[in-house]
This record gives structure tokens, C-alpha cells and sequence, in this order.
């Protein structure tokens, strides 16, 4: 039942990014084209099932969740297609496709992803919840999408390259380079289904344990996968020098630090009093993933 | 007395802004760096200048159009610092200052100008105004700033650019370009002034218009104007075959256009019914600036 909640809200999603973008055959066709080929690349769109496993969990309508299921995910998106620029992580490679300044060129690319962190804002701006709550979801997407979340968290990742960094630096800059957005997917949900400050406690301390798990398995993934399975280019980080929990704490421990990631988030959990099959589902997607 | 409403808002932004930004002493410390070097540089602020007198003009407080004020102008600074980048118009010169890949690096002016889109949104859904009217606020903003708007006209423009266009095609261009932003401070000004229909409908004729000589006007000076007074590189158009309304139309038509924009925006002012003597001033200075 969970695997048919996942699949049903995957498509969902699909649906709904589809709609919110622009129409392919109107001008600008290429920048419209550049942010479908941004956006409707055969994600995983973990972000958005975030959304919806944590709002149905409180009880909303799965229908009343697509604006922030679609929001999150186009800031996502848009964060990957300024990530693959030459000038910053130079990647040709994404989910098996041409990133969009291969497919396109570096002003189309860089354009592209600015319309989609606009888009995403006016999306959510339209969301169905009352007008106090989507005030209160749009703070919480520009909060995590901008300096103190996403944005700073890869600006602490470029400083971070090529230099020792401590084990607590490290966390600090992916709580807020993957963590933020991730976070933000579950409050987006939490907020929607009128949280009691005490879910808002667990699924905060859930989120921020799942943020850093999707990260170590990334790190991991990087190391032990391969560009066929991962559908993008392995072995990246350690070839640009990039401060990874496995070239920092060795992998026996970042896989032992997975482990105890693991069984925060089933105590979060357990401590939510609602139905969070979806939730344990994604949590251990994200920590048993290959790709 | 409007001079001195000009210099006090003027000020009054200049003070949001840098309150807005984040702390240039905490981590990121570069990014922040870059963010600030991007926004607080001597700029003209003719948005926020937009959102004041529109706003005032229609009995709102000064203190209460501040965000508003903040938040147009960190989209427009945003704009400006991924226009300059190698990849778009490669621009070494803004304001007399070198540009913020120039004084920094790509990456950074990528991530400075994506964190200053988010902490425009955040800024706004901030802003002091009743939820309905900042909702419809942030929906304004969010489409100006998008496909729809700035970033499809900087598309249209790239698309237009060495290949022959017609002036209605330019005028679309312009339209999105350069006048979506223009327009939506306009437009933030009156929804926090409550404007009635007509109200808007005078302010949309007055801003459609502004918009349009705002552009031939900056079109004229890269060809009158030089790098010391303009306070960046002229002759840039020509350079780089940019479809412009002298390229088109000639420069003694451009200024007749120009001369009826006036007139058209006159008119419009007398038919709204409030204090315009701000408005009438930044119709005039858009009209006959000199940079």
C-alpha cells in the first residue's frame, strides 16, 4: 500500500510540474524548452514525496499538497542546472541526460534556473491553504532556498573544497546545502496539515536526521557506484578534492553513522501519533538508495 | 519638496537593503560579501523610488512600502549580477565598480545572484501589509521576476540578438525585459495603497509606458553616453548586434518615441487622482537621465 502511495504521488508530481511550466510551443521556446529538460528528466522527486508523505500523514487532501510538492521540486531543479554550470560543478551528466548548459548553452542554462526559482514562488503563492499558512510556507521556502539554507550551504561547499575541514563544519555546510531543502519539504507538509508544535519537534529532528543521511549515502554512492547506475558522473568528489563524510570520517564509519541516522528517524517517528508508513518508507529509500 | 521625498526614500532603501542583507562578518562570509558588492553599489533604486511614490501617492505610510521596496530592487541586483556573467553579456564594469564575477568569482556571482532572488521572496513575504494583500503582493513579484516576465524578456532578447526583428517583436521584448520589473513596483505601490480599479488601470497605462522609455532612453545612451558618465562599458549594443530601438527605427524616431512616452504617461498621472508630483519627477528623470 505505502510502494502505491509513492508511485501515485510520483505521478502526481510529474503532473503537476508539467502543468506549472510553461508552454513549450509559446516564446521564449528555448528557455521554456531548457526548463522542461530541467525539470522533467525522470527525477526521484524525493522533495515532493516528502511533501505528500508528511501532509497525509497530518491528514490533508494529497490534492491540496501538489503547489508545494511542485514548488519545492522546482527549486530543486533549478539549484541542479546552476550546480552543472562549467563554472561551478562542470557536469555534463544528469540522471543519464545532458545537463541543460550541455543540451542548451551556459546563458540558457543560467537563465533557465533563475525562471524556475521564480516560478516555484509564484506556484506556491497559489498554493490552496489559507492565506496565514501560505505566508508562513513561502517564508519557509525562501528562507531554506536562499543564504542561510541552500544557497549558503554550497557557497560553505566551495570554501570547503581543497582545504581540512572538522567533522562539525561538514555537517553544518550539508544541514544546509541538501538538509535545507529536504527540511523544508517536511515542514511545507507539516504546515499544510496544521502541525502541533510537538509534530513540528519530531519531524524537525526526522528531517534534520534524513538531510544528513541522504547526504553520507551520496558521498558513498560517489565512491561505490558507477556513472551506468548512478546516471551521472562517479567519482566526482574525491577527483575535485571535495570534503565528503567517507574522506573524512573513512567508510566503515560513514556507513556505522548511517546506521544510527537510521533508527533517530524511526524514534522521530514513533513519536509523531500518525500513520508514517510513507515516512519510513522514504526514510529508507534514502539510506538504502543506488542511485 | 518632491527632490527631497526622491533623496529621503532613496535613503530609506538604502538602509532596508543593507538591513536585509545577511551579516558580511558569519559564514559564507564570501557569498555575503558578493551579495552585498552586488546590491549596495550606488545604484540609481528607480524600483523602490516606483514603489514610494506610487505607494505615498495613495496615502500609504513610508515605513510600510519598505519591503516591498527591498524586495523588487534585490530581484532587479540579482538580474543585473548573472546578466554581467561571461556566459550572458560578459560585462567587467557596473557603476564605475568591477562586476561580482570580476571583484569575486563566476561561481559566487551565480550564487550570490540565486540567494538574492530567495531574499527578495523572503523580504517580501515579510512585508507589513494584511495577508491577502502581501499574498497577492508576492504573486506579482514571483510572475514579474519570471518566464512570463524578466527572465522570458532576457530570452527574447538573447533569441533576438543578430538576427533582424521587427518593432512589435521589440516592444514584447522590451515589455517583459525590462518593463515587467519596472511595472511590478508600480504595481507593489498600489496594492499596498489599496488602489481601485481605475486606480490600477491609470497606473498600468503609466507603467507600460515608463517601461518602454526607461529602455529606449538606455538604448540611446549606450550610443550617445561613454564609460565614465555611463559607469559602464558603452557601445555594447552595436558590439554585440543587439536588436535596439536606434538599431531600428533611427535615433531622431527613437526620441520622437520617446517625447510621445511623455505625453502618454502625463495623462495617465492626471487621470489617477492623487499626489503624482513623484511620479511626474521619476517619468522625467527616466526620460532624461544621463546614466
Amino acid at each position: 500500500m505505502t510502494e502505491a502511495d509513492l508511485t501515485r504521488w510520483r505521478q502526481r508530481v510529474e503532473a503537476a510540474l508539467a502543468r506549472a511550466l510553461p508552454d513549450p510551443a509559446l516564446p521564449p521556446q528555448r528557455l521554456h524548452a531548457a526548463m522542461r529538460h530541467g525539470v522533467l528528466n525522470g527525477g526521484k522527486r524525493m522533495r515532493p514525496l516528502l511533501v505528500y508523505a508528511t501532509g497525509t500523514a497530518l491528514g490533508v487532501e494529497e490534492a491540496a499538497l501538489d503547489a508545494a510538492a511542485t514548488a519545492v521540486e522546482l527549486v530543486h531543479c533549478y539549484s541542479l542546472i546552476h550546480d552543472d554550470l562549467p563554472a561551478m560543478d562542470d557536469d555534463a551528466l544528469r540522471r543519464g541526460q545532458p545537463t541543460v548548459h550541455v543540451a542548451f548553452d551556459d546563458a540558457t542554462a543560467i537563465l533557465a534556473g533563475d525562471a524556475l526559482q521564480a516560478l516555484a514562488f509564484e506556484v506556491l503563492a497559489h498554493a490552496p491553504q489559507p492565506a496565514a499558512t501560505r505566508l508562513t510556507m513561502l517564508q519557509t521556502l525562501a528562507h531554506a532556498a536562499g543564504p542561510a539554507g541552500m544557497c549558503g550551504g554550497q557557497a560553505l561547499d566551495i570554501d570547503a573544497t581543497g582545504r581540512r575541514i572538522e567533522l562539525a563544519e561538514l555537517e553544518r555546510l550539508h544541514a544546509c546545502k541538501t538538509g535545507a531543502l529536504l527540511h523544508c519539504a517536511i515542514r511545507l507538509g507539516a504546515l499544510a496539515g496544521d502541525a502541533t508544535p510537538a509534530q513540528h519537534a519530531a519531524l524537525d529532528t526526522f528531517a534534520a536526521a534524513l538531510g544528513l543521511a541522504f547526504q553520507i549515502r551520496d558521498d558513498l554512492l560517489d565512491i561505490e557506484g558507477d556513472a551506468a547506475t548512478l546516471g551521472k558522473t562517479a567519482g566526482k568528489d574525491a577527483a575535485q578534492d571535495k570534503a565528503t563524510f567517507p574522506a573524512l570520517l573513512g567508510l566503515d564509519a560513514s556507513r556505522a553513522r548511517l546506521s544510527e541516522l537510521a533508527v533517530t528517524m524511526q524514534q522521530a517517528l514513533a513519536a509523531l501519533d500518525a500513520d508514517t508508513r510513507a515516512l519510513t518508507a522514504l526514510a529508507r529509500q534514502a539510506i538504502e538508495r543506488q542511485h
